[in-house]
């Protein structure tokens, strides 16, 4: 199987997509600026009266639990179920997923009620959804899962999960890939997980076929971590690299992808 | 006509005036810094029961509708008319009207409601409440407007129109002036548009003629993004030095300020 | 008596302790990078249906009022009542205290249904809540307060109370101390009195003496903004700077404490 990174980035930069982001409070600013980095247009938008008629004119929507409350919950869901009536490809990242029995629920009813196209979490929020028993602190995983919880829960809710960590596993139940890429500082900011939803998110915007556009999404945003902590190791900096270096991935940062595909 | 920017600039560094941002999650951290790197002093509240308090210790009312729900809109009106009352000065950013009606309407609702000193958009957001047809993709506009709509829109509205792009049109309704500082740079980050509100609003503080400090806000703004854009072409990086060069502004900058007023 | 400083940073690098944090719209990214520089696991929850549940896994509780409102005074109040019932240490930073009668009021109802063990806030802040008469401008200090205001709000509400300015004081209603470290880039920056509250929150997390945990927490903040003061004078490049300084705090760090206690 050939992914197309750099022939989808072009992609991204010459359509700029719209990435409606239902997201937390924490990282909506590096989210979008991240987004516009890449080259695709990030809108945040989550009262009820409007999501629905923001998500008809996106290319895709990413939803994240971050800071979750009831009414955007709400929204979460009506925009979801307008995005699956539009044919929008749609993003989950159950923020949380397993520290709290609001967000384990709340994770479980979006997948529930809504045709989910890519699943992303932590190897902790992740297997809290496959089921499986662990303990979540926070929204730090303290855990890993492997291939096994990608595949059971691409299995379980017919979509494509991404298990991120270490090393990253993308399933879609048919197919497994895991992707060697990737920085110890992703550890030392906030949102790295946040901010690789709306890469992927921005792939999946020009690429309808989840398993690739995933791997497109965490393969980008893994290189350009790479690249920014060849440039510093303080977390500070490391922010502010890191987005710089989105907008720099060119046809030759893919050389680097380490990713293996069964 | 003569624009005092700088004596204006030193008259934010002097009194420091409280500048009463309700504005939207994604930008309320860069929003603050840029209010206070130029010399002003923000706040954010956007609770009913404290917004008219607020308001009234303001020396200016800025309101933005980047993520507006239908509480915040409650108390964008509640802050309005307490303003008015207070005759403090009124800054409406209608972010993302043309991209759903929900946006559209409040920010029609608002001014209608409200006495609006500065109203400032990009063309798509201006366009949409001049009742042109446009086409808005989110938040980013898509389309080019000149100095026609800015005129029509501050008769509308007996306000100061704003049209922020390449070139920017301000208009009162009787005098019009094009800028053409600013920097490519502007559309690499994120709420650009909404830190110059945030600045705009800081000269409106110190100077109750609203279509000079628009002008002033602009520039000074634009300036600072030039600087910046000379030292970084790099989007984190930019961001940075934006907020570094707001603060850096000085007599000499405005030698470059490049404003034809009609 | 003898404060550990550094002892108690490799506590919290060691621990990882979860910062469990209702806080402001304006600093929710900033803090979190903080809390993570220093080495705790910060996480934003406000949710009245989830907060009981993640304060009970937390090690400490940081209430911030920065941008309050009714649903989230609502989950403020259950938190910290949980947090009381679990012997969850609770920092309470009452930001824009004295500024409208609803930030003063909820500060006050906060203190009078939770024990609370370290109050923290700037002068007017801590005056007004001290039923000092005061003028507050947003939520910067305008004033001035010293020890005596210390002492009585730390006798009034049992708990150690921390008024930051040019100099800090810190007082337990028994023992108190003033602390001359800082510097004047604070105030060129939106948040810092909040990053500050994360770091001592994740202080009281390893160290359940509120008194020294607080002194530990200014002390350590402080010291890094130094640094990163001698790093840079320009506001954007300083708030890189001070996240990278926090992360690089050491053994060292702590000889240029300059902390007097009675």
């Amino acid at each position: 199987m050939t992914i197309n990174y750099y022939a989808d980035l072009l992609k991204i930069r010459d359509a700029r997509p719209l990435v409606h982001h239902i997201t937390n409070y924490v990282v909506m600013n590096v989210s979008a600026n991240i987004t516009i980095s890449l080259g695709a247009s990030p809108v945040m938008a989550h009262a009820l009266p409007e999501v629905e008629d923001m998500v008809s004119i996106a290319s895709v929507l990413y939803i994240n639990i971050g800071t979750l409350s009831d009414p955007w919950i709400d929204s979460m869901l009506a925009a979801g179920k307008m995005a699956n009536k539009k044919h929008v490809p749609v993003l989950l990242d159950p923020v949380g997923a397993g520290a709290t029995k609001y967000r384990t629920e709340t994770a479980k009813k979006i997948l529930k009620e809504i045709k989910v196209d890519v699943l992303k979490g932590n190897a902790g929020e992740m297997q809290s959804l496959a089921g499986e028993k662990v303990k979540v602190k926070g929204v730090d995983s303290t855990t890993s899962a492997g291939p096994d919880t990608a595949e059971a829960l691409a299995k379980e809710y017919g979509l494509t999960a991404v298990i991120t960590g270490r090393e990253d596993y993308v399933s879609n139940g048919r197919q497994s890939a895991q992707v060697k890429n990737g920085t110890e500082m992703f550890s030392r900011i906030t949102g790295a997980g946040c901010m690789l939803g709306s890469i992927i998110a921005s792939f999946m915007a020009v690429n309808n076929d989840s398993f690739s556009s995933a791997i497109e999404g965490l393969v980008s945003f893994e290189l350009a971590g790479e690249k920014a902590a060849a440039r510093t190791k303080l977390p500070g900096s490391f922010m502010t690299a890191l987005i710089d270096e989105i907008s720099l991935l060119n046809q030759d940062s893919y050389k680097l992808a380490d990713v293996m595909i069964q």
